[in-house]
């Protein structure tokens, strides 16, 4: 059996986190190592200032004082580390498309175990709310019993997001690549009940692409969107035009 | 004057970022918003549950009970931002090469600089310490000076590491792509005083790469690295493959 | 049915506050709100740079991302606030006696009950360890079955420390005063893995007084003790002296 | 010279710490550890399961990643300590009277000094706001002067509250006791931008005594307010009901 470890940043008392727990250990030896707070925003946080603590719960889970990114670490490279064969994150309560995985912990979660060489899935619903975890949990199970049979050796963190509706009204699985939202609306001004100046961001943009193949697109049409996603940030387009501008700098 | 929007990772009291406002302010009006503590490992994180607080320093810097990524949406898209030009991240106190840069918070300031429409520069020491942050500071000023003559109109952030010696002993500028790093040493097991375990993180892994073209070789023989990183994180080269992959497993 | 508020320092996870719970809804209506982390040592501080946010856990306890006494005044004075008849704080997994009781987040969280007009408990275990939290418990829910019975109408909290053994094996109850402790020892001096100075705390002081009615000789002798503590921090005795002294400054 | 350890809870970067360190150097070697950030609320909180970091400021400040009590016990009972004859805390921006004391950074840090055994002062402005330190900071400084002449020997802490006033204003100085303080209003429900429940604490009580030797008295009154507290909480006065009303339960 395929040794998962499984992690999320909502928590690890989030209900999707147990969700996707009860779909993979049907198909797989699942490790759970969470947060033992909602991370939501971590990205890729790694908590280097202070000492990190688990527990363990009596479910089972591991439980850290620190960040998605923290707890993958933990599971593949540290003393508390077992054999892992596939890292998987989620189910987070909200998509994570377009340039939302930049800040996503739960795409985070994914990368860490990509670095640490290992297949890695992150898994979001694609829209926000808790009443479809199951179809979302069972699209992953599929996904992670093909890997079983048939490897997928890509250096890539498959970030899927899965509508928000039952699993027979899902109309199929589609390749995309990463959308674009609108700015985020211009943060909150406010005064704290003592009067304090404080500021709390606002909403984030909706989707500014309508292009056929983003992850924005599928979702919409009711497909799972699987992007598939580097690590390596290089932009090698750029490559020429920034060495012909610096010539001209001379 | 372009109007400069300067943040960093090390907090609004790090030497690095005042060296850096000096080199600047000579070339550009500048504006400070950073976080007020050390912020090293943040990546993109956002301070989502909690509400931000802005103080304004007696140097005139703004402190920031945030991240670098929160400074910079406050200084671009808050009630407190003014217009900006330019977004410049540092100088980080050690490299932000390969790997590094998606736990960064330097660089994540730079990014969501970028987000926000705006060229965006992120600048480090190429090696650790803090005795030749006046020599990244003339050579960040030079690239601003020509940017302001001749706008590069790239989609894009440099991430900037310099050499870790004088001015005068620089070899020249190289555009770079990322290195990698050998994986970090496994985390350090501990107790702490009181006889509980704790993990800390161990040292970085050294650079894995003996490319000519990456960060790692221009720092290491001399030159400034200048690398252009992209925000759009999908990896293209795999989605045929992945495509390919899905169609076998129905 | 007398209705209890139930929190404590250790955190809504730890097994104290279990052991505790289940004692005492055998004679009351209990209702648990409790930090979601480790508190200890947060003494009576209050969360008033942050908001509070309140989780419901499985088995039907509230989780706060605060401290104890936000705990207490989230269930007395806050919109969630229910009618309550008396405060219970505990178990803790080690003694609070003498000095500990400032610096005590479970004393605090019974202080802040007081400060509410409620009858108020604090409860401890005499020896740090998890076996005898079943003494414990028993020994709280007699105490609270005669206050029903006869209510103990005093402006006092009641810090309790129960010996670390067996219920049989109790010699009695004794109404105690604080101790004292020798200084704890001087601070540990360190280095974090990446080579920079941390402080940690170092273990408590040894207990100092020999005197035959405090916290410190009631445990050390097998018995139960009982600490009527005042929240008016007044001291009384020293007005005089003080009077006089600024006096002969003018 | 007198050697004083001054600390705060609005943090080393605010106002009231620096026009006390001004006003006190005039008459004593002053040294400044105080925390990094607000704290007020903090009480006689430690930080036990993250260790400390220290920096120092350019002005000489050490500014420290934790609260008042752990400034205090660094510079007293740590490898950074040094001799000192004296702690100082404040000046507060506001009053700490009657029941606020408990829950007071700025008196816990000179109730930690009280433990260490050294004499200690709290210095507080009686009423909000950033315009008369310099009074609050004369008034210390006599007492300071005064101490040095003709010391002091109580094991007590000295709470002062200096009414919000020009020094030439000032009616004189009383020795009060405590008053108390009508209950805090309900906290505040609400939600943050994202939809969550959050909860804040509200504006404090209003005082509720009118006795004429309480610090709330001596303050609207125009005089110094200077409170001995006692760190004993042992409610004497209470032992003899309590003993009597266990023996009534056997």
């Amino acid at each position: 059996m395929m040794k998962i470890l499984l992690s999320n940043d909502d928590g690890v008392h989030a209900p999707g986190i147990r969700a996707l727990y009860l779909a993979l250990k049907e198909v797989a030896d699942v490790r759970v190592i969470a947060p033992d707070r909602n991370c939501s925003g971590a990205s890729n946080s790694l908590t280097l200032h202070n000492p990190l603590r688990v527990r363990r719960l009596d479910n089972g889970f591991f439980s850290v004082n620190g960040t998605p990114t923290d707890c993958v670490h933990l599971g593949t490279n540290s003393p508390m580390a077992e054999d892992v064969d596939l890292v998987v994150s989620g189910i987070n309560d909200s998509p994570n498309m377009g340039d939302d995985v930049l800040y996503s912990g739960t795409v985070a979660a994914a990368m860490e175990g990509r670095f640490m060489g290992l297949p890695s899935i992150a898994v979001s619903m694609g829209g926000r709310g808790h009443d479809y975890y199951d179809t979302a949990g069972r699209v992953v199970a599929e996904i992670v019993a093909s890997m079983e049979n048939d490897p997928l050796r890509l250096d890539t963190v498959l970030n899927i997001n899965v509508p928000y509706t039952t699993y027979d009204k899902l109309k199929g699985t589609r390749v995309t690549k990463l959308g674009r939202r609108h700015r985020a609306e211009t943060m909150v001004h406010d005064r704290d009940p003592f009067g304090s100046e404080i500021f709390w961001y606002g909403p984030i943009g909706h989707h500014a692409s309508d292009e056929p193949n983003t992850d924005f697109t599928a979702i919409h049409e009711g497909y799972v969107s699987i992007t598939p996603l580097s690590l390596d940030m290089t932009a090698q387009r750029h490559t020429d035009t920034l060495t012909d501008w610096l010539e001209q700098q001379k």
